[in-house]
């Protein structure tokens, strides 16, 4: 793993995480130990599932927390309504010796998550984990995002290679690098983005664009010597001014290009009806003997763009994807939330706690959690979301979060798998980075071992997951319990 | 000006540019001539202008243009299809020596820009404004999306305060610390992000989340704690339960507080109906002694719902913006283009460029462009865009580049500015970097000037941007010359 960013970005967070950390310090609960889960609450795109991502950066940014000197000075000029400082000295110099001491358990990238399943789990000191709660967020939200667009994309592309083009209209140098890296793990075969290759090992691809064809005094020429300078490279764009002709003109550039012993790769279209083009384009290609050059096709591509073509036999073998991917076009924002599931009392016991909500789908899970996927050999049964603490009730019961009434009995599963795994101990890595060939190859089979409805784009069936029985009644008590409470101490102010 | 990116950036480059690169320096052209310009063929969101933003970081970039070592061996990696190396060790090597020479002219940052517009013309070898094509349009298409972005939503806010919260949303580290520049540019007042407080000097604001309220037993507990720690940043959460039972118990803390010697800076909203919940707030502050505490309001803000919520007369008085400002949910791309003009002959000639296209929008506009803004007592008049090689035709006439009928006479305007300014000279930076107070200035002074219809969000009025009626005569004959010149090629290639 590599990153670009190499200061210290401790100072990465909301302001409002260095103000609540101040206050656990100064009240002396600074070392209070808390439980919090990062979810979301739905899946992106209205599809059925999302692919996590992002846990690698998360660790790097984890190795690399500290405050710097020029970060403790920068707090230090941060005044409040008064004109005075907002933290005082001896909190900052506490800022300053911060080492972690945390541990995360995560999903490991390219897992296939559902919706109120946990990506990450922290534990530990509450004001460490109040300062990581924004970062990783930002981290794990963005990756989770594009790498679940590249897989709805690849899925679409069936076995055809996807190629991520998206560096241009990204958001940002850093958004750039994020998306190419996610779009990888989401099943990308290669990215336009040569940094993204150098620091993250991905394949890299281009040929030439349209500037370079208008460069040249005609087309054919612009090909012709294309070809004399990077015989192996020739992947002809053949709609600067009209793509048939320009099919015809690649043909005889690949024919003298094979008298010098190099095949042509293959060639692109990047607009008009690609239907239709790749289908005349195709035959040009086959009836002049090069049924091995590929077409590759890029424009405004996402799922349903590729799906539509596939569905009209379109004759493409390789799409360039690049806005609607790298910047997640149709839903730009994950909405991952972080949220607080225990709290550690002054005796060393374990609280759950719940946040109640107005709607039922924001009131939070309490708990220490941890997701069992069940399967068989048909495939994913259903997942449980419980609580570690407790252990799971012999019922072997899920009731879905939001509707008590949809139930399902997972205890005939044949096998099962629990999916958070410990990643920090004690502040420090407790697994290796992950390579890319086994985050990429989880995310195929995670994916396989899905029906076929739940990767449908539109209206995909649900995926059963659900609380343990026995979390599920712990919860409704508290929301019960959080009612009566709420409404005692109403009485008591207006008494 | 500060910037996290210290590494190499050369590489953030699509590979299609580097073997166009290869192939241009291989052929001998390295060096020859060229002018690109960078813009935009639509004004984002449906809107009527954007505000140009990211020239900084562009600058930056330029800079700080290199290629190190590790990236010459990395490209020296890198096999076409026969498995033998792309690019030769000589183009290595001029690479590894390669130091800018180009010119660049640019609108400053904070100006009101239109369609068609260059936002930056870069001239110089045509190798070095090929490779930076890139990393100029991912810079500058996602600042200027922020920043207009921004613009919409500070205009929706009128004159009150707008944060910018995004962070966590943000599409990734870089994403995010782009966002808050652009949004600060785009008028915001502060971020959440400390990060961005300390390396742009933009204000932080922040003061507790629903886990601080949750972390203890009660939220008067919450609400006093905070007050003890935290005197002089108090805007209490008051939504964690229940929102008007939240406001009274931050009055009554308030009121403890005063006695204490301070005041409480007010409350925030985060959930509800926020016209009703601020409209009661209000009342319950003002009746309560605190008609200065103000009201912040967040929850999924954008353009829309703050100009919706003020028609129903809510009295928010300071608004969070987070995920559709950082993202510009409902248009995460820009769409920003970058195109040759002009090319240098042999002979030392400057010849215009153009490239077709059979949507009229997408045919070039050639030439070595600038732009013209008129304007008199009244505001803006309208912008020319002309040839600065040929001057302006004495007509003083601009006409529309997709509808030739719309004309107007803009010689009336008692005066104009020319909006490109040189940026680089030879490779060097020629302007100092400007600071925010001038860029916030100008995008104020700018939209002010722009007729109230303009700045509409729904179905604005076209400001009047056309060609210079003598490049509009050259670039239709070029058009109808290439159209010929194409026939007569394909008559040649069937013949």
């Amino acid at each position: 793993m590599t990153d670009l960013y190499r200061p210290a970005l401790a100072l990465l967070t909301d302001l409002y995480q260095l103000t609540m950390a101040y206050g656990y310090w100064k009240l002396g609960r600074a070392d209070q130990g808390a439980v919090f889960h990062l979810f979301f609450r739905r899946p992106p795109f209205a599809g059925g599932y999302a692919i996590a991502a992002g846990l690698g950066p998360a660790l790097e940014y984890l190795q690399g927390f500290r405050f710097d000197p020029t970060d403790i000075d920068y707090l230090a000029s941060l005044t409040g309504n008064d004109g005075n400082r907002l933290f005082e000295t001896e909190f900052l110099s506490y800022l300053a010796d911060l080492e972690l001491t945390i541990d995360v358990d995560a999903m490991p990238e390219g897992s296939v998550v559902f919706a109120q399943e946990p990506l990450l789990r922290l534990r530990g000191p509450i004001l460490q984990c109040q300062l990581l709660e924004t970062p990783l967020l930002n981290i794990v939200n963005f990756q989770t995002l594009v790498a679940t667009k590249a897989s709805r994309i690849t899925t679409a592309a069936a076995d055809e290679p996807v190629l991520e083009f998206g560096l241009r209209r990204a958001p940002g140098i850093g958004g750039a690098l994020a998306a190419s890296r996610a779009a990888f793990i989401g099943g990308c075969a290669a990215t336009s983005n040569v940094l993204a290759g150098k620091l993250y090992g991905i394949p890299v691809r281009g040929t030439h664009a349209h500037s370079w064809v208008m460069s040249f005094d005609s087309e054919a020429e612009s090909f012709a010597r294309y070809a004399d300078v990077l015989p192996n490279n020739c992947v002809f764009l053949v709609d600067t001014y009209d793509t048939i002709e320009g099919v015809r003109r690649a043909v005889d550039v690949g024919r003298r290009l094979r008298q010098r012993g190099h095949e042509m790769v293959g060639i692109r279209l990047d607009s008009g009806d690609l239907a239709y083009l790749s289908i005349e384009a195709r035959k040009i290609l086959d009836e002049a003997g090069f049924p091995d050059a590929s077409i590759v096709a890029s424009n405004d591509l996402d799922e349903h763009a590729i799906e539509h073509l596939r569905s009209q036999g379109a004759c493409i073998a390789v799409w360039g994807v690049g806005t609607k991917l790298a910047t997640a076009y149709d839903q730009p924002a994950l909405g991952g939330v972080y949220k607080l599931g225990a709290l550690c009392d002054s005796d060393g016991t374990w609280q759950p706690k719940l946040k109640l909500s107005e709607q039922a789908i924001k009131t939070s899970i309490p708990g220490t959690l941890q997701v069992r996927r069940y399967e068989n050999d048909a495939g994913l049964v259903g997942d449980m979301i419980f609580d570690e603490l407790h252990g799971i009730d012999p019922r072997g019961i899920i009731v879905d979060a939001q509707d008590p009434t949809r139930r399902q009995n997972l205890s005939a599963s044949e096998r099962f798998q629990d999916l958070l795994i410990p990643v920090v101990r004690n502040g420090t890595l407790s697994t290796p980075f992950e390579d890319f060939t086994s985050i990429r190859q989880r995310r195929q089979e995670n994916l396989q071992a899905l029906h076929p409805s739940i990767r449908r784009f539109v209206h995909p069936h649900e995926f059963p997951v659900g609380l343990d029985i026995g979390l599920h009644e712990l919860r409704d008590a508290m929301i019960h319990q959080a009612h009566k409470a709420r409404s005692e101490e109403d009485r008591a102010d207006t008494s």
